[in-house]
């Protein structure tokens, strides 16, 4: 049995970036929390737990120590407080993300309603949405889009996983609502490439394997894309969930992961479906 | 035979206004010229021109006077000139296309590149262009905008008589093209209007006269809307090109008229119309 694994597989370069700060300021020692989970990979969360690092709700709970805020972004009421109580802030914002809160904000203070494109229960949009100081809608399509009240001014910026296509007919529905449209193109085409690198791969084996957090997004969206192209796809969050049964008659397996899928993670499921396929070898 | 009148044919807003603007300076006598034909009237032109005042190609020709700038505005440098020359200026350009004017100029001093949605060759639009201190780039469709550059910040706006599917197709192909796109929904909807009730009085009756210069875009376009649906439809500039045999077994004639098209022959085109209709009923 062959094994491909995507050259796109495992961390985006934000989330490599609160990783890295997260496990730095963990090996430091003192009183440090995450604001949230640091990525949605329960894996890397439970390490940092090990360590010390532990994720809180809210700022609430502090009262002095180090809060790192997570790679999705806070909302500007908590970043507020974590400043008013004078915690040590670490702030591991992906650098994608920070730059749609700031067009929200800015967006905002110049008199434009605001239009944000994603799912509004992400904490990505949330924190976004926390920019705002006028008017702010999120929608998730441009369905939804059809349903916005008139405006005058309208801003437009996107949850930086989104689909390219749903920014488009978001903004199509928008410039009927207005006499003026601005769009910010924050998507991050990281997660457009690694979608079709994985829609690529699955047209070339006989089984998908998808590895990331159940509460990851991006990576819920790759096992859909694939599974729409090869059904046997499997979402997996670790090796120990790897069943032989799934590999029967398979001669080449394709292996992808989300974002947030740690690279041990990734290292693991190979050994063990390398050791499958030694069994089967047998 | 039934006569009926669209609603919306002739003067629109903008028109109205510059030709009271000519009309009243004309009446005052004096040294006075139009900068290009006034509005795309032939016959409007030829009064002006028997009350004396004389349509330009450009200032150059002018040394004292007073110079009506024409609906479509002007180049911003014919109008420097004019400045320059001490000229009495009197700016009939209309307020839609004069709020393009300013958006160009403002996208262009605020570091955007131009997208202008319109005809090249249209005096509107180059006059909207003339006011880019920038890139500037005109595209009369989607798919012209496809083959536009990639850019940083692009700005957008439309000749006020274009449609807004034009405009659509254009902000979605300059999606891709840079990091922000700003949109300004410069299309009057005058023209909508107006082409809407054509087509509706159109499926109506058994025959559509469409009057209006050959030159002006708006009844061009209007003559053509209307054929899509009723094919016996006659675009004419003057009463006098009516033929008593478009009416063969006419029983309902609708009639409408560009927006630049005067009140008097459209009021001329009538009376031919029913004294052709009484000729008929002998």
């Amino acid at each position: 049995m062959k094994i491909i694994l995507a050259k796109q597989a495992g961390f985006c370069f934000g989330v490599k970036r609160a990783t890295q700060i997260a496990f730095e300021a963990a090996g430091k020692g003192g009183k440090t929390f995450t604001l949230g989970p640091i990525i949605h990979s329960p894996q890397v969360v439970q390490k940092l737990e090990e360590m010390g690092v532990k994720a809180l709700e809210n700022v609430a709970g502090m009262d002095e120590g180090t809060i790192i805020i997570r790679s999705h972004g806070a909302a500007s009421d908590e970043l507020e407080e974590a400043v008013r109580k004078q915690l040590d802030i670490l702030d591991a914002t992906c650098p994608f993300v920070k730059k749609a809160q700031e067009h929200v904000k800015n967006l905002s203070n110049s008199g434009y309603d605001v239009v944000v494109v994603g799912d509004a229960d992400h904490p990505e949009v949330q924190g976004i949405v926390s920019y705002a100081t006028g008017k702010v809608y999120v929608v998730a399509s441009g369905e939804e889009a059809v349903k916005l009240p008139k405006m005058g001014k309208i801003g437009v910026v996107a949850q930086t996983t989104q689909s390219f296509e749903n920014l488009r007919h978001v903004v199509d529905a928008c410039l009927v609502k207005g006499g003026e449209i601005r769009v910010f193109h924050t998507i991050c085409d990281a997660t457009a490439v690694r979608q079709e690198e994985a829609k690529k791969l699955a047209s070339q084996v006989d089984c998908m394997v998808v590895i990331g957090g159940y509460n990851s997004a991006n990576t819920k969206r790759l096992a859909e894309v694939s599974a729409e192209i090869q059904p046997r796809t499997h979402h997996i969050e670790m090796a120990q969930q790897l069943d032989p049964a799934w590999f029967e008659g398979v001669k080449i397996v394709g292996i992808t992961a989300g974002a947030s899928t740690p690279k041990w993670i990734i290292d693991e499921v190979l050994e063990q479906i390398e050791s499958i396929a030694k069994d089967k070898n047998r």
